[in-house]
C-alpha cells in the first residue's frame, strides 16, 4: 500500500493519546481506502503515528480490528430488525421501519457498514460476518415475502429479487453518501422508502 | 494473499496453451476474490500454471491486466449509454433503453464490472477509471433529470438522488447475481424497470 496520504493522516492533537475508538475509526478509515488485505499492521501504526506495540495495546491484531468493526456494523443492523420486529406485528410496517432504520444506520455508521459490504470471506473473521450477513438477509426476504402476502409488495416481482433489490438500492447509498454533505439521511431514507414502494413514476389519479 | 484455492484453479486442460482473453478472465475473477492490491504477479502465474514469462507474455504488467478489464467494462457501459442516445429522442425512452442495457451488460459482463464498481482510486490506472465512471455518471444523472422534466419521473425526488438509486440498485446485482442460476438476466432487467418506475406496491385502480 502507498505512504498514507494527507487525508487519512491522524489529527495531530492528542497524539498519541488514542482512545481504542479513535484507533477502530482510524483502522477502518484506511481499510476503506486501500483494502484490508493490503493494509499491514506498519502501515495502520505509520498512519496513526504510533508505535507497533502502543498499537497492540489498543488490539491484539489486524484481524481484531476488523472483527469489531463487522461486529459493530452488524449489531446496529440487527438491532433495526429486532426493533421492529418487537413494534409492529404488520410485515408491511415492519418492512417501512426496516429500510428507515437501515439507511440510518448506513449513514450514522458509514465506515464500518462500508467495511461490511466488501467483505469477500477471506480468513475466519470475514466467513464469520459474511455467515451474519446471510442470516440478516435472509430475515429480510423473509419481511419482503411476508409483506407481499399482506398486499403490500405486488405479486408479478418475485419477493426474493424485490428484497435484493430493495436493499441493494439501500446498500448502495455506502458508495455516494457523505455526512455533511447536502443530502439530508432522515430524507434519504424516505425517498428510499417512496421509491421502492410507490416507484419513480408519478401515480395518475 | 492465501495460496491459490481449488476453486480459482485453472483448468488443466489447454494449460498451459491460454489466450489472452482466457488469462484475462482468470486474473480477473482472482482480483475479485482477493483484492487487486493484495494480489501478486506471483500469485496469477501461480494460479495459472504459467511461468511469470509466460504471463508477461500476454500482458506487460499486474495494472495492464486490471486497464484492460476495466476498459472492457467501461466500454460496455458507455456503449449501452450511446445506443441509446442515438436511438431514442424521449430521455424517458432513453432511460428505459440504458436501464435493460446497462443491466445486460453487467449480467454478461459480471467479472469486469464487479471489479470496476470495487474500483478505489488507487494508482494511475484506477484514477482514468475513476474519471471515466464519474463522467458516465454524469450522463445518467443528465438523462434522469431530462426524463423528470418530460414527466416519467416524480418531481418529488432530487432527479441526482433517483439516479443513484436507479443505478444503485442496478450496481446491486454484481453482489448477488449469478449465470445460470435462477434469475433470468432479461426478466431481471425488466424487474428493476418496473420496481424502479411503477415501485413495487401493486397500483389500485
Amino acid at each position: 500500500m502507498a505512504k498514507s496520504s494527507s487525508d487519512t493522516a491522524a489529527p495531530k492533537r492528542g497524539r498519541p493519546g488514542y482512545d481504542r475508538e479513535q484507533v477502530l475509526a482510524v483502522a477502518v478509515k484506511v481499510f476503506n481506502e486501500h483494502g484490508y488485505d493490503a493494509t499491514s499492521v506498519a502501515d495502520l501504526s505509520a498512519t496513526l503515528g504510533l508505535t507497533k506495540s502502543a498499537l497492540y495495546h489498543h488490539f491484539e491484531s489486524k484481524s481484531a480490528i476488523l472483527e469489531r468493526a463487522l461486529n459493530d456494523a452488524l449489531d446496529a443492523l440487527e438491532a433495526v430488525v429486532d426493533d421492529a420486529t418487537a413494534q409492529h406485528s404488520l410485515a408491511s410496517d415492519r418492512l417501512r421501519a426496516i429500510v428507515r432504520g437501515a439507511v440510518r444506520v448506513l449513514t450514522e455508521k458509514l465506515p464500518s457498514v462500508t467495511l461490511l459490504l466488501r467483505v469477500r470471506g477471506n480468513g475466519d473473521v470475514e466467513t464469520s460476518a459474511l455467515v451474519r450477513r446471510r442470516a440478516f438477509d435472509q430475515r429480510l426476504a423473509a419481511v419482503v415475502a411476508e409483506a407481499q402476502k399482506e398486499g403490500l409488495i405486488r405479486d408479478d416481482v418475485d419477493a426474493a429479487v424485490a428484497s435484493r433489490l430493495i436493499f441493494g438500492m439501500i446498500n448502495s447509498v455506502v458508495e455516494w453518501y457523505r455526512p455533511g454533505g447536502p443530502v439530508d439521511p432522515e430524507e434519504l431514507g424516505e425517498d428510499i422508502l417512496r421509491v421502492s414502494l410507490d416507484g419513480l413514476q408519478p401515480r395518475r389519479a
